[in-house]
């Protein structure tokens, strides 16, 4: 019996220019394009290993070790586009093993706790399309899967590349070019760090998916942010990128998260991802550049009450250091860290953070997705857990 | 010695197409149309004394039992005013007693607590000019005043007025077509019912009056509310006061408060006015009118955490009964009052209300400014108190 197997690890990404709203919901095509930074596997990733094998009776997907629905309309997408790749490939070369018509066993894990409520979903997708690619030895780059990817979940097309990553929007009706180019590689600004305040939030409000067509539904504010605002954060963002220009990436990041949340507040009803916790950390950072005299720190907000904090390497004392002050008990601070930094915050927002900070991530930007040994699927076709 | 006295009553009003925005910060020129509902006296109301004496040296401003600048430009704009109409008519009546040239002592007292953290403004604006107009026995129409209240505060132009009111933006350079007119009077649509739930919020962040030139200079979805949403909402509202047609105007109420407060997050740094208990109360709004089946119930919010709860009479009960089931202990409840509401409220949201809301205001739609026989100046010019 022959399992034939690819593992693959794949990054987390947190937009600095957001993507929000669907032109059309079924192909994923979004009504803007995006911009993020892929964050380092070191400290956020996912592991999924791909196999098939002529015993496998259906196609399954095991997720942090358990079961998962692969029946959904955009996983079908993603799971036919490969398989026809590898069908073609296999028509073109007769030697090639038949691996198109055979199920699949799909093993997957977080090294982070879904707890944390970071979008695992773009990471999760990234790695299923990657891992399943490179199981059938597909010669496509990652700008053409990306293309798959986006199916399954929009913003995965973002992780199939390392550091500074664009989602073109694109204009044609099937989606074509509607893709994720690499702006820049993380070498190229690898200084780039983010800070990760996990709130303490109850359960998530409203999911984005369906949160961001009520928003393109209702929202009298949401055209000028597709016509206007975000074509010009774009270029302003890749110039900045480009530069190294912390400052500019900073207000760019910080002017489109605004953006983004209000259109939200703006949909009908109104969808709150950020809290008072949330709006603390925007303080905070405003009391750090303030305190410093520039821009040194930038906040973005996904769609949850989570504060993403960019800021660069050589200003890790003064921006870790204010949250350090606050949240020294907090988990997740990095062995010997210990930071310090003058910058006084407000005692409400200092409460704030204190009470509803549950968790740091300290990490920066990263790599695209790896190939490895590591397998979640044995030799003779069992799953297999590394967390043990 | 005479002293000349007059006396005025004026309300307080609450938007519900807001103001937020000015095309000329001197003259107070809107950059949008808006419409209020003033609120019942009974309930809110600031009582002014004008007089003037040639005893008095200075012009003296006493509110709430304190000394109150009268020099600031937009105060001094309004005095100027209307010693200039006072003096016209004046020269064209020789018979008239000289009051243009004689110095004023305004006396000024609100019938609701300061820390409520209700805009006041716009009742001591309208209030102030409505009781020099009538110590100066001008012709001026409310509409005619409201040119002048406005230069003091915006809003004030729209306290000249009871039951439904305007304030056409206007488009000239000098500012003489932006004044308030009567949409409809109250007893138009009497049963109208306003609940305040007083959120006890640390000090106000950022004023009115600086936080909209920052939304004007730097939100990016700002132009799209002024050139498209306010004008479809003024027309909508308007609309709906006619019709008296609730589910409309709290449709149109709620949508306009969302994208007020949606310009205010798009600000940049961005400007939060609500907060957590605030969105519980927009939580709460909602689950009431789920449970009734249609819209009875609209939340709106001002430059603040304060909800704004906006009902018929008929549904009392409903309405009422849902907030008194958690706050039935906190201070502002008529006497009597005892409403009963089988809506129930997710916990989170109810535990938000209760340690979030600190004071009740029940009131409703009301009438315009009243001239009273109670005085805050004594017949020899001596300042008065109601409260002592």
């Amino acid at each position: 019996m022959v399992v034939y197997r690819a593992s693959t690890t794949a990054p987390v990404n947190i937009a600095v220019v957001k993507y929000w709203g669907k032109r059309d919901p079924k192909l994923n095509l979004p009504t803007n394009s995006s911009l993020s930074v892929t964050l380092s596997q070191d400290d956020l990733r996912t592991l999924t290993t791909a196999s098939c094998s002529e015993t496998y009776t259906e196609d399954v997907l095991l997720l942090n070790g358990s079961p998962s629905d692969l029946t959904g309309a955009r996983t079908q997408a993603c799971l036919r586009e490969l398989r026809a790749l590898r069908a073609a490939l296999e028509a073109k070369d007769a030697s090639l093993p038949k691996l198109a018509q055979l199920k699949l066993l799909l093993v997957s894990e977080n090294n982070f706790p879904t707890a944390a409520g970071l979008a695992s979903s773009a990471a999760g997708f990234a790695a299923f399309v990657r891992a399943i690619a490179d199981l059938y030895e597909l010669p496509a780059s990652p700008t053409e899967l990306s293309l798959i990817a986006r199916q399954g979940s929009g913003s995965a097309c973002r992780s199939l590349f390392g550091g500074y990553v664009a989602w073109r929007a694109g204009a044609h009706v099937d989606g074509l070019d509607s893709k994720a180019v690499e702006v820049a590689p993380a070498a190229h600004w690898p200084n780039m760090r983010a800070l990760i305040l996990v709130a303490s939030a109850a359960k998530k409000g409203v999911s984005s998916t369906s949160g961001m067509q009520q928003t393109v539904a209702t929202s009298g504010l949401f055209q000028q942010r597709i016509a206007e605002v975000v074509p010009a954060n774009m270029e302003t963002m890749e110039a900045a990128i480009a530069a190294r220009d912390f400052p500019k990436f900073a207000e760019v990041t910080m002017r489109d998260s605004n953006s983004f949340h209000a259109t939200c507040a703006d949909t009908y009803p109104p969808i709150f991802y950020m809290n008072d916790v949330s709006r603390a950390a925007v303080r905070a950072v405003e009391a750090i550049n303030t305190a410093a005299g520039k821009t040194i720190a930038a906040y973005t907000f996904d769609a949850g009450p989570n504060a993403v904090i960019y800021y660069l390497e050589e200003d890790s004392e003064t921006v870790l250091g204010t949250f350090y002050a606050l949240l020294e008990s907090t988990e997740g601070w990095k062995k010997g860290t210990n930071p310090k930094s003058s910058v006084q915050l407000d005692e409400a927002v200092s409460d704030s953070l204190k009470t509803g900070v549950s968790r740091v991530i300290m990490t920066g930007v990263g790599e695209g997705p790896q190939k490895t040994d590591v397998f979640l699927v044995s030799e003779d076709g069992k799953p297999l857990s590394t967390s043990a």
